[in-house]
């Protein structure tokens, strides 16, 4: 990988756990440039001509096929918008990694943000995983700004799982999605925050169809004086099913706000959510404390648990 | 009661259970002007000088009495801005019973805004109860907004309780309270809507102290094609426990939201909120039928329980 630092294939383990180029296709991208592109036979790959960012088509019937978008950034001072749009074909069934890395050296924000978009066809299946991760000496900001629009066919089904580890300094994340018919849709956000970051999630779930439904699960760590602000909102309009969860444990001075809203337009809508905001049980702590771990060792062994 | 009527009377019934005039201290209002008023030897109402309205003092050590203050309303074309300030003495335990009924006959919009404020003193009791309701063959609006401020200092304790039975077009409730120490709240909140009603529940609760803590029981059956929302918040700013719960059923056309939100600006802030929309599930409408009742009767049944 000629491109590639040790600094850049380390981002790239920690966003997508890839080692070396991904098989299947892929699209690596770093500091707003292309590293390197693989489209497959069902798999086509191609850069939008009218603004940044590429368009992912994949065949009708694809199954069992990975397509990895990891994006890098190592240049301080620079802001990147790019477009990612998803044609997921009727009946196909794939895997797609996505994440971005920042590693900052210097005293400049670094920006990424990523607009995603999804259009599952009939009966389509995609899960869709996204790590968020910053590092680096300098002193300037890592913002990631992602931005999830999610557009689900009849019968198709959606299992997205969003992580923000450590380092980044500011995130807002706005996720949309509609459902139609029979077409069921799983959110998994974690969010660790730190230091003086700032997080907010907002979410708006269409369930348009009937026996559409969603799952939002979102489970976050507020350390330090760190700010989170989840605003979830899920809006029956047919006979479907909801239910959003919220937890959040808080640390230090870390302040957290959970508005998870739901909306029923149909009799026949159910929908259910349920937050909870608090510090680690301190019965958990002792329990592992007597088993031979620290009090720090203890609360890390619980915050990995709860946030995998 | 030479100046009531025998809707006047029915009306008191309702919203108040009232049979004639209560014991204890009271002060019953029709139409924007003093029908009847009592004060105890414990318990003084006076008239506000600068504005509508009346300011009741409840000495310190005050036990089991009762305050009556219920509002009638027949006239349709008024709107009633009423101010009632409550000072409740350090050790007192006292209940309040509120209430506002409209009997509409016009074509007119007849509204009572009811702004109450309490400051309960340390270790202070109270337990407030609150129906609204409207009738009348007018095809008039009646409007009920109230607004509840609750001021708790350490130690003290109230349980409110609101409802809003049949025919009130529409209602925006505003709550806050704010807890110092120590102070306990139980707010339970049920609505009826019908018909095109409108219905908007905002609340904000403060847990500023050590050990104060927060119930909030949210109870609405939305029918027809009315329209519900709900926006509770609970801020935990010290150790504190709060929790909100809302249930609503749904019913026709109707729609309802509920965005219930808990802030923790502490690490050692315990806050859970749930909520739920659905409709009457079938196999409790069918246990019924089985024994006997019909469709409708059952539906009732059911509807009476859960907002009792």
């Amino acid at each position: 990988m000629a491109d590639l630092s040790t600094i850049d294939e380390k981002l790239l383990e920690q966003i997508a756990d890839l080692h070396g180029m991904p098989r299947g296709a892929f699209n690596i991208r770093k500091d707003g440039q292309l590293v390197e592109r693989h489209s497959s036979a069902n798999i086509t790959i191609e850069t939008f001509t009218d603004k940044q960012g590429i368009e992912i088509t994949i065949a009708p019937g694809t199954k069992n096929e990975t397509v990895h978008i990891p994006v890098i950034m190592t240049k301080a001072g620079m802001t990147d918008v790019v477009y990612n749009d998803f044609h997921i074909g009727e009946d196909a069934d794939v895997t797609v990694i996505a994440g971005c890395g920042i590693h900052s050296a210097g005293d400049e924000k670094t920006e990424h943000d990523g607009i995603h978009s999804f259009w599952l066809g009939k009966n389509a299946r995609m899960r869709y995983v996204e790590k968020h991760y910053g590092e680096g000496e300098g002193t300037g900001e890592r913002v990631l700004n992602p931005t999830t629009n999610i557009y689900m066919a009849e019968g198709s089904h959606c299992e997205m799982e969003s992580a923000q580890l450590r380092g980044v300094t500011s995130t807002i994340r706005d996720t949309n999605a509609e459902l139609e018919a029979g077409a069921k849709l799983v959110l998994t956000e974690k969010l660790l925050t730190h230091g003086s970051q700032t997080a907010t999630s907002n979410m708006t779930v269409r369930l348009k169809g009937e026996d559409s439904s969603v799952q939002v699960i979102s489970r976050s760590v507020a350390q330090d004086s760190s700010v989170q602000i989840f605003n979830p909102l899920v809006i029956g309009e047919a006979a479907c099913r909801g239910h959003v969860q919220c937890d959040a444990i808080i640390m230090g001075e870390a302040k957290v706000k959970a508005i998870p809203g739901i909306e029923a337009a149909s009799e026949d809508a159910q929908l259910i959510h349920e937050a909870a905001i608090g510090k680690i049980a301190g019965d958990q702590i002792v329990k592992l404390m007597t088993l031979g771990l620290t009090e720090e060792e203890a609360e890390a062994e619980i915050l990995d648990d709860f946030l995998s």
